[in-house]
């Protein structure tokens, strides 16, 4: 239930998700089940090279659909990206899209879906609820293990002009199907398993801890915590196939929390910091999540039992102890995902932090924090964090 | 995860979810969104005298629809009222489906929208698919605590002639929007809330166990455990708000869980008793379940400590006791609806045990149940249940 309002009404709307491992041979049947014939498929290099965007393409085509691969998609999509895609699809006669990838490919190919029958420019539906006209039929296939926009209704695009990130969230950005194949995990570099993994803790904890959460967000959020304190470390150390599930399950679940329950500072911040620097989204998170926490701790108390429960301690009889318990799992975790643990590391300016702290006072994700906040105190964060 | 298979696939679909009380309000907005303008709304006499039928019919004229209203349905609704209804439904040209009240008006309305678009008899869409044309828009609000219908892709129609229950699956039966107002709880009679809340507590206990589980749908049990566990003696007792609104929180999530994993024996037995006797289907259940947790315990050890968890129980060095401590809680929840404790007192004949174990043996529930069953163990169980 919500910290302050535990009556409160909530909405819950995912897609149909498929998962399992081996299941990347279905996304032909999926897109021709969605209608479509010729398939606008999204993806980038790595997966190209790792022979996945092949996969795909076998299976689409094994399915009688025709496809054409848009592979230029870089970390951090920009509104460029979108534009060129977006003609492409046009200019293809394409009726359908599959994203497949890590939250760029994905929402890139969100970005592409919304002016495919929208129209314009991917600015103008910065904002909530901006998007008037269905999207195209849509399949997202995730490879990391950590954005969740599979299941969520985000997209984030980079505004290179702005260099800002633009955050567009309605109900028609979700996909029609999630299909998740943890097997993909297995040719994702280090860095990124680990990176995205910290992304998807960053979902699960600001979920949780979210004003507009509720059983049915607290569930999956805790469910993630669990799999992710039970095997981030060895899935990184080892990269055995059914840690590697796990990691896949636990974005999974943090994606249907977050989607629903939004997020908080961690987010509010980086995403100022995404705009400005291009660093990589999950070490900004692993970089502020600590103290984040020690900020939201204080107003979280009636949770907290629980948050540690779902990250795998015994709290009865330790009730004094569970914030040290949390966090020392959290700094665990961010550990193992080898994550930068400052924002300096990460090439963020020391001068532009008060500029970061009054950008992230405009975003969306303050407004579920579950502790309000001013631009001091967010100032404070960074400092802390730097 | 499921028992013998963790790394299985899994699928996960579920409608639009609007949860919260007075969101009854609603209805005509969620009708109107999903493209309508005439509604044939399907409920029974007690909800009408119960003023809910009014309020729903305001909601959905405030939005500017027309309301045709069908409430001539019973429990374990009969073929012939769902012909009769569609009959009624195709004269009046009604373009969406509303069904309002417990297990028996949603599946009624369910089936009134398989006949919509698809014609024939209710019985020629008997198991698994067989539903070839998309139903007509429809919007399932719950007013008990344990059906389910409202988020599942069942529907259970009394076959007359037969004297069976005809189980329909099929994504297609799952609803566009399930909206669930708590509120209604509140003039729900105690024997009805009693019996519809062990009915959740049933489809929570054999989801958990079943065969197909997955973290999707445990999450969702093990929710809907904690919830019981937590609430349903005092909403029986006491009625407060917040403890309903518990009670229609667990029967939601137990709806997700068994949607997905579905069902075991206690349910498979359950079908030919309901259609045999026409018996209260919760009540047959918790007579039912104490006997066949006994019987599948053996073969869910792995999952018995979490079971015990989520019923409240701490099971840190107990873990000898689990199976104890987890069926002294789920008596006292069946105690808490005031359920009868043996078949005897449903109307069983006991000269009808032999014949009901035969006719179980084909249920597709049994397909998910986590031990594997016979003729002569089905009748053990239903002798011991007597």
């Amino acid at each position: 239930m919500g910290l302050d309002n535990p009556n409160q009404h909530c909405k819950f709307e995912v897609p149909e998700i498929i998962f399992g491992r081996g299941l990347l041979n279905q996304v032909g049947s999926c897109a021709r089940r969605l209608g479509g014939k010729k398939v606008f498929l999204v993806s980038d290099e790595g997966l190209f090279k790792a022979g996945w965007v092949d996969r795909v393409m076998k299976s689409l085509q094994g399915a009688g659909l025709t496809v054409v691969l848009y592979d230029q998609v870089t970390s951090n999509p920009k509104d460029h990206e979108i534009d060129a895609g977006f003609r492409e699809y046009v200019a293809q006669g394409a009726d359908v899209i599959v994203g497949l990838g890590g939250g760029s490919a994905m929402d890139a190919a969100k970005g592409i879906a919304i002016l495919g029958s929208n129209g314009g420019q991917i600015q103008d539906y910065r904002g909530v609820d901006q998007i008037h006209r269905p999207l195209p039929p849509l399949v997202l296939c995730p490879t990391t293990c950590g954005t969740g926009s599979d299941v969520s209704q985000f997209a984030v695009i980079n505004d290179t002009s702005e260099r800002c990130k633009v955050t567009i969230m309605s109900r028609c950005v979700a996909p029609d199907i999630s299909l998740t194949d943890p097997d993909t995990l297995e040719t994702l570099p280090d860095e990124y398993l680990g990176s995205s993994a910290v992304d998807a803790l960053s979902h699960a904890i600001e979920a949780y801890f979210s004003i507009a959460a509720s059983t049915l967000t607290d569930v999956n959020a805790a469910q993630s915590l669990t799999l992710l304190a039970k095997s981030f470390e060895n899935a990184v150390k080892e990269r055995r196939p059914e840690d590697l599930e796990d990691l896949s399950r636990a974005s999974l679940h943090a994606g249907m929390a977050f989607s629903h329950a939004l997020l908080g500072i961690s987010h509010a911040l980086a995403q100022p910091i995404g705009g400005l620097y291009d660093a990589n989204h999950g070490h900004v998170n692993a970089a502020l999540l600590p103290e984040v926490l020690r900020y939201d701790f204080p107003v979280v108390e009636r949770k907290l039992s629980a948050f540690a429960t779902a990250l795998g301690h015994n709290t009865l009889g330790n009730e004094k102890y569970v914030q040290e318990m949390a966090l020392e799992t959290i700094d665990h975790l961010l550990d193992a995902g080898n994550a930068p643990r400052s924002l300096r590391h990460l090439g963020v300016r020391e001068e532009d932090l008060p500029d970061l702290a009054r950008r992230a006072l405009d975003d969306v994700c303050l407004l579920t924090s579950p502790r309000q906040t001013d631009q001091e105190d967010l100032l404070g964060i960074l400092k802390r964090s730097y």
